[in-house]
């Protein structure tokens, strides 16, 4: 039995639009009901471009709007322990972009809520536990693949930093993911920071120290270190890799995870087309209900039936015979082309 | 302004049960209202589970069941011109798998019956166009990134084959979608088709000339090289090297394109992480909605918000002093353990 | 016991004088003592900048020199069988470039002269036999780590042809290679060749058929397909994919041989410093050697050796106490400067 | 001019041995006049497997030797001092395995030595400067490839270590090595150590802190971490990558270096056969000689030249005809059998 969960959205800057069209286009299931923005302009835009959402500027209106079933906060990290409070008193589930709050008194206070509310119903938005390969990676360690964990040699680069960004950012923003990937990653709680700053890049604004080397020890005695660049002028690249009693595994390179053990490196190979297409059945269906809504066929179309017919005809011939076969092919209509 | 997309799906066996889920997880503004399989049973239990989709073993009555907007047909291929006629007597969008009929004849009555009513409402579902190394493939071949196309060199190999398999089969259900791909990579069509035969595989079943290399010529002056292996039990893998006039790309390695040109070989690095966690974003929003409509959290909770913080916190101190930091936590509530 | 072989050269062009420098730098226990070209300035030049080597015109008075103990032919092909002769007539080992002879029939008087002497003598040029993944890829084969061959695919690439290169040589000079490595890799001989020729490259000169597909078949029913590309323009490529029965193996992609078996692919780890630097322990002596006979130090010196005590001994202080420790050390001397 | 270099041997334990075979295989111009051992019976070994080098249980005896012009010492570090003394004494040339001493004040003393003589007569062993891919590396960061390097990130892995290795050697002679690498690539001074150690691996012997995290500071502001890890089990593993203020650059994976910058990752494509097959050649050259030396071939003979030109003249048929052609050959006689 599926239905469809209504969500109010909090904050419509680029964060918040894009999970806006994000639920939209690849989420079946939910659809947004209500919007809050304190830019009256920005956010009647956006419930204007839904389909019976409402604007708001208050978030709490939003929320208190009719048809809400969950709240997903992306408004700026100073606003995120109001619209939780709003939440919270609906008891709605609610999901928050990073940071929870900008700073540990502000959490427990919504730990002490949920406390009185006797239940969890905050999730925060450290979204890495949801990429493939990292997932493969908690998988891995949690199944001893590699053996007790001793090392993450993380990596984290931007090609270069929003002008408000400042050196307490770099730890705040940017490493505070690592510090979520760790956490999750070994299970273990991060007991002490150290760090270390090379001469900053002449890439960094004035007064910028990027980059840095971040180093985290952990609860159950492993080392992680974390290089955040901000600035790096290449791309964007979040890189891991783990070191255990008995192997090392490696995501992040723009590949499947990559693990060392037992005197060989490699990963592991698709075993069905489902797994390897997935991503692909996906789009195909998207691009083709989006091409249905507007009357238009947006993929293969019945002529490359036809030619994917007759080639496969010939081929047969040229099987069962042995020889080259050349393709019979009907003139290819007006309509096709 | 989005609405929700009825569809009709024909066929319930592996692919159309695959396509229902993805419908309802994976696809923002559609949902299924009709199901049709022969099966009675199995028709049903797949309708069950679906908010108010009714169940027809009768292919037309579902595509004329009420709210059906587009029709997905995934029944056997012998069924699909039928269907696609009673979704075209409807003038509704059609989503075929491959292959559209099982000869080029039938191909062409679907094609007649298009130019009838004038326009293309079939799309066949030769899913690797949607893929996104394929798609990047394309992308450069259509912007000479590597000049004019000389070979497209195809591997396509699954770990083993079903029991019904047949050494035609090799042709017209796997090599069809190398052949799909080289007409649309390559904007030509296939004139002429050898296959060359290695002795089989002792892990074929008696009788199944299988490997077998496909050997394309095309309208454009290309060779297509495709090696199809049913039975190579490693894994399921689809790889394509296109060699032009000043470059090589090869996809399907299990990691981003890679070109060969001017010297040297390598990728392109996301530039942002909109790209990189494209798909994290994705999977936290549906295993979010998923959790909210079972009143679960399924992710980071407060306590990891807590914790995320208190450890910037320290990072912060230790970034200015130089020293190593140690980090103050409060004890971990019961609730969060 | 060893003692130093003394090598007659037969030819003086690129690659007889590419051997000419091996022989004297890579080598150990062997000298050039004579050298042979037609072109009188040339033969000089080269015996000149050798230790005590007569320069001749005459390849069989080069051969019957004083001291040449074995024969290095690397003339053009034609000339290949008359030195052979010659060197045979003395019962010298023989090594010689390939092609052997240009034609089968030369090959067979070759191998008529050495059955009367009722010994082999001669070995042909074909170098990648002893390429380090070639090898590898060969005791892969044959300890039967992919199951019975059924598939060599090859890339055979350069960035661009010579000026005199023909469409003949494509075949003769270039896809040679692949016909001894197949034969070699298979320990099978060749029994049909087919040629598919794609519409030539706009860099290859007018008349030159430039790429080709050739395909092979082999006496134990494997097939080899072989992309020649001589005007390809990114550079020199040369791969080879293994398919057996069970998995598959290449070589060529610019780093150690990637096997695909058992659901995995990927590599072997080197087990010891001795493997994985001893090319580096290579050069180390020959480069030492080298700079010994000029009076030079050609690499890390003294200082090198004090900085390293010196971080050494802080690493030592820093372990044992974990604080960060300063690095003491004394000025650098102008010597080392 | 080429003459041969007499070298004295001093130590012939597994490094003084490995050194004798390399001198003897692989580097022309060059033998072992001397060997010196106190382990009489093995220095007599391995002299008698030479051709007229004297056995001496006193390194000064070996230096002493007549015909000795250069001296290679592989002694345990304790004794390389005074037998760089015998040599500097009579101005040898000096290749001295690292540590050049096991302390700096030994260096300070090797280093006054060789300025009373006014020269600079020591190389110390550190011969990962000799590695290509090191070679490759140093040239990048000299060339500004990636800017101004900001980091080394190190991984020094072995599978395990000897029974008699300690924490102090993980720092001393394992490390020792990253130091050097570090202050030859980035022509800077260490200035500054720390060390950081996670809990250590179960596979460690007791006692032994293994892994480590080694910190180090330079001159120029950079920063290099290097993970030590010698008993990580899976194998010999030496890993750098350097990131500078425009891009990264790995090498030690296995494969050529890679860069990122750009926008792009990626390497550089051979240009040439020479350059692809160099060590082939070698290699080639080196079994010919031995092969020679005892009377055989050792490689393709010439049956395999005959098979070669038989294929090229039915391939040359097939190009020209466009049809599959059958290769005739001759029957192999016995002798290439």
């Amino acid at each position: 039995m599926t239905s469809t969960l209504g969500i109010a959205v909090v904050g419509t800057g680029r964060m918040g639009a894009d999970h806006v069209r994000r639920i939209g286009r690849t989420v079946g299931g939910a659809r947004v009901v209500a919007v809050a923005d304190p830019d009256g302009d920005r956010v009647k835009a956006v419930a204007d471009a839904l389909d019976g959402a409402s604007a708001h500027t208050d978030p709490a209106a939003a929320i208190a709007a009719p048809g809400v079933q969950a709240v997903l906060i992306a408004s700026p990290g100073p606003a995120h322990e109001e619209a939780i409070a709003h939440a919270l008193a609906r008891q709605l589930p609610v999901l928050c972009e990073k940071p929870l709050t900008p700073d540990p008194e502000g959490a427990l206070r919504v730990m002490e809520a949920e406390r009185r509310l006797g239940k969890r119903l905050v999730q925060v938005g450290f979204m890495r536990r949801f990429d493939a390969e990292y997932v493969r990676l908690k998988e891995l360690l949690d199944a001893g693949g590699i053996g007790r964990p001793l090392f993450l040699h993380c990596r984290h680069r931007n090609a270069s930093s929003p002008s408000f960004f400042t050196s307490d950012m770099l730890i705040t923003d940017s490493v505070v993911h690592e510090v979520d990937a760790a956490r999750w990653l070994l299970g273990q709680e991060v007991t002490a920071v150290s760090v270390l700053s090379p001469r900053p890049t002449s890439a960094a604004p004035e007064g910028l120290r990027d980059p840095r080397l971040v180093l985290l020890e952990t609860s159950g005695g492993a080392v992680v270190d974390v290089e955040i660049f901000v600035n790096c002028g290449f791309g964007y690249q979040v890189r891991c890799e783990a070191v255990g009693e008995s192997g090392s595994a490696q995501i992040g390179d723009g590949h499947a995870m990559v693990v060392q053990s037992g005197g060989r490196w490699g990963g592991e190979i698709d075993q069905d087309f489902t797994v390897r297409f997935a991503d692909a059945y996906d789009r195909q269906l998207r691009s083709w209900v989006a091409g249905a809504a507007r009357g238009r066929v947006a993929g293969p179309d019945a002529w490359d039936g036809y030619a994917a017919a007759a080639v496969s005809e010939a081929g047969l011939t040229a099987a069962r015979s042995g020889v080259r076969t050349v393709v019979e092919m009907a003139e290819r209509p007006a309509l096709y082309r």
